[in-house]
């Protein structure tokens, strides 16, 4: 639980953590509890993650998470080959995240305080982001510096009629960029996208990254030519996570600038903002004494997101996406890998809606 | 399969019985033929359920079962994480089975005789009947007692326009309260009920059971205070299982009584019972050598079930939900864990419009 | 990779190569990119297949596999339990593959070459074909010969109004048969059908195979004595592979005649064919020294197949339906299961609409 520390379920594996050869079985889930307030409670069974990892050589491993939401719904979430050309240079294809900011990366949930995650992890960075694609990822021990760095199919902008006309846009105001994953299932491919992550690691407890994603959304053949049909992304994020003894902190900025944001609108009757921008700022302390292998952490986090910071054209920014959110909880860890979590939120927004929601939670990780 | 010693797959795995650490993966299936008479004959792969558990350490464990039905439809049908204070209290806490008779418990294939379940253990029993809820578990080796007692959130009765006008009910008069199991799907809450169940395997052979449901349906925020929105339900069962040698018996009774039914029928236009209410009784025996590994059990068993054992207000018992069953057959135990049934249902009911139906079945639970 | 001691995933299990007790994990999975002339790219997680075996004794083993397509899709596309009497006499029943062909028994990425499966054992073969069955398989090491012999429920050709009107056809002219593949869904079952295949491996690096299949189609019951509502199915299919130190090649030869299938047209307003039937050849060739551990395959494959071969009664031969192609490629084994591929294909047919296609994969079986 040593945040500078952290692997993903993907890292432990490929890191050979778990074991080395032979199918490697794991998984984690949530099961939550939320009462916004004026409504009834809706309890469910959020997630639940399959892992399966096959280690077929010394450089050749490949990583699957097949993901079953709300209890019925199926996705396979990850599935990437990895060939290792040696520490440095590991060449990756298939469906894979896109690494931006912490919780896309970093979604099992003992490895983050609070019963959902923070909300600009849902608007701006569309958490799971996962797309098919290709790239290179290692690590300089000497330098203490992880890099990503990926070519990866995009977000579909628009559905067309096939003869040239649009007739839907995927991407809005309130969530950004979020209804366009494409997610692998027989996805469009038309444009190149860019992604990359670069993680540094040099300080004692003390993990700094910085996230660029760069390109254009993807479009059916049929219409790619008509104005609005697409858009230009430029996102980037910066975050940092330390931990010292029973404090830590962490924090999370992120950009993305969107072109052609006018054209799309007219032409697909959406709000898209231009600007999407948000921060949060986490800080915990665990109550229990460090030698107990269980720990009890009270948190605060502060976030302040706004999917219209800025709009293009005529298109007047919605005060209601303008959001800020104090979440107070405790993430009690009963053993490595189970997690019962309590919150409450205070959620508000620049048009003065507030609403509270009080949150139960119970995770696993194994 | 000595069957008061028997286990069902989460107990199996919480005690340890398997492995005690890592990742445990388990599972069972059932495919079907049934031909009801009249009709063409139906093949199935009725349910595939794979089931994983990982003990985190001596006090922490999860298990989830996941469903595969009818070869493309996905359900978790279990996820919980138990934390034991000791041999006598385990907390237990996420998306359980509800302790009521005996095969909403104990529903492996080679657990139970015939190739369906008992058919009071689908309309009055709505197995797999499974909430999300909170509980305690436990046995005492002293008065040979194992108990159960559980917080769930309950059937979800009635949905809404979401502006307080009921649109459709969930329960209905031929199968009783399975309609509205929300099965952890983004389940609404808005009631608490209580449920416990209590064994007694103090005698050699015997097993004895008593369960209690007490509680009240869900409904929509915007309803939930209009008339028939909402029902109450007192459930108690009896079950006992007995073997001895070659010989082996069973029996159930389950009686569901249903307040507040007149003004949910009236607000919904359904035709719900006021009481639910079934047994059976059933008796094997092994034909082959007891030394034998394999097993050979001839068995006959008697259902007689009613979702209209009453009904309130002006609304008529319908004869034929007054049903009783009669089943013939044969469980060709192959191997421990592998099973092919065969049996014959002769089906009546009070309105005297008799099926009979032949099955045939596979089972395994690994 | 040694192509006539080719297992497929099931076989492996069944034959304890892996282990031989306990649960059995593995799989295999598909990622492709697929660009035809004039069209948008499209990546897909085509298949991932979760495979899950176990051995209850030395005769009794349980195999099932759980397909994942195009990321959300899920199939239970194997479950079957083998009862052995000897290594000559296996019993077996379940869901299982229909033995016809190469593909359709051995369809794990690593054992073919190209992106796509031959297009021929789809429109011919209704890869994946898989139905609920019961048989017997086993081998002559005396007489190299290993063989299958299956009772299966067939294919659904049509659906009804439940009052003795047919409503609609299952098969058709483009892909025959393809359309009414059951699958074990609560599949109809109203009409036995026979399978069998044989093979031969007695002569070093050389694999032959004669496949049949026989019977009729499957209706509801409220039409089944209709004219047109089934139809009679006779298929059979020669294959043969060898492979010598970095040569390959493998052929294949399947005839479907399709008998009453005027009044099945007629009865339906499909284009069935009464005869379908094609063939492929694929030689490659490992451009790699013996020596090392990876190859890298360079392969040509030429198919002709027509699922209009014949029509009945007044059905003219739809000339797009006699189709060609060549596939020209390159099959890299990174490492024992795993493989990246690359292809270009030319699919013409006697209409002279011709349309290329490249394609990329990624593949990995474990």
């Amino acid at each position: 639980q040593n945040q500078q520390n952290q692997q993903n379920t993907a890292q432990r594996i490929l890191s050979g953590n778990i074991n080395t050869k032979g199918v490697t079985v794991g998984g984690y889930g949530e099961i939550t509890y939320n009462r916004p307030s004026g409504k009834n409670a809706e309890l469910d069974v959020q997630r639940l993650v399959l892992l399966f990892g096959y280690k077929f050589d010394d450089r050749t491993q490949f990583v699957t998470e097949i993901e079953f939401e709300h209890v019925k719904e199926v996705y396979v979430e990850q599935a990437f080959l990895q060939y290792s050309l040696n520490d440095q240079v590991n060449l990756r294809a298939g469906l894979m995240l896109v690494p931006m900011g912490i919780i896309n990366e970093y979604h099992e949930p003992t490895t983050f305080n609070g019963v959902e995650r923070p909300s600009m992890d849902v608007a701006i960075v569309p958490t799971t982001w996962r797309e098919i694609g290709i790239g290179v990822a290692g690590k300089s021990a000497a330098a203490s510096l992880r890099y990503q760095l990926y070519v990866f199919n995009g977000f579909q902008s628009t559905l067309s009629d096939e003869n040239g006309t649009i007739i839907s846009g995927q991407l809005g105001g309130s969530s950004g960029l979020r209804g366009g994953r494409q997610k692998g299932i027989k996805s469009n491919f038309n444009n190149i996208n860019f992604s990359g992550k670069l993680d540094y690691y040099g300080l004692p407890g003390l993990r700094l990254g910085l996230s660029g994603y760069f390109g254009r959304t993807q479009s059916p053949k049929d219409v790619e030519a008509v104005a609005g049909a697409d858009i230009g992304i430029s996102m980037i994020g910066l975050d940092a996570r330390y931990a010292k003894q029973r404090f830590s902190v962490r924090g999370q900025f992120v950009r993305g600038a969107l072109s052609d944001t006018e054209s799309y609108n007219l032409a697909t009757g959406k709000d898209l903002g231009s600007i999407l921008q948000g921060y949060y700022l986490e800080t915990g302390y665990n109550l229990l004494a460090l030698q107990k292998k269980q720990q009890l952490i009270g948190f605060v986090r502060y976030e302040d997101y706004n999917t219209h910071a800025s709009t293009a054209g005529n298109l007047v920014e919605n005060d209601t996406y303008n959001r800020q959110e104090w979440t107070f909880g405790l993430s009690y860890l009963i053993a490595n890998g189970a997690v019962v979590k309590a919150d409450y939120q205070l959620k508000d927004n620049a048009a003065n809606k507030q609403t509270n929601q009080l949150n139960f939670g119970i995770g696993v990780w194994f």
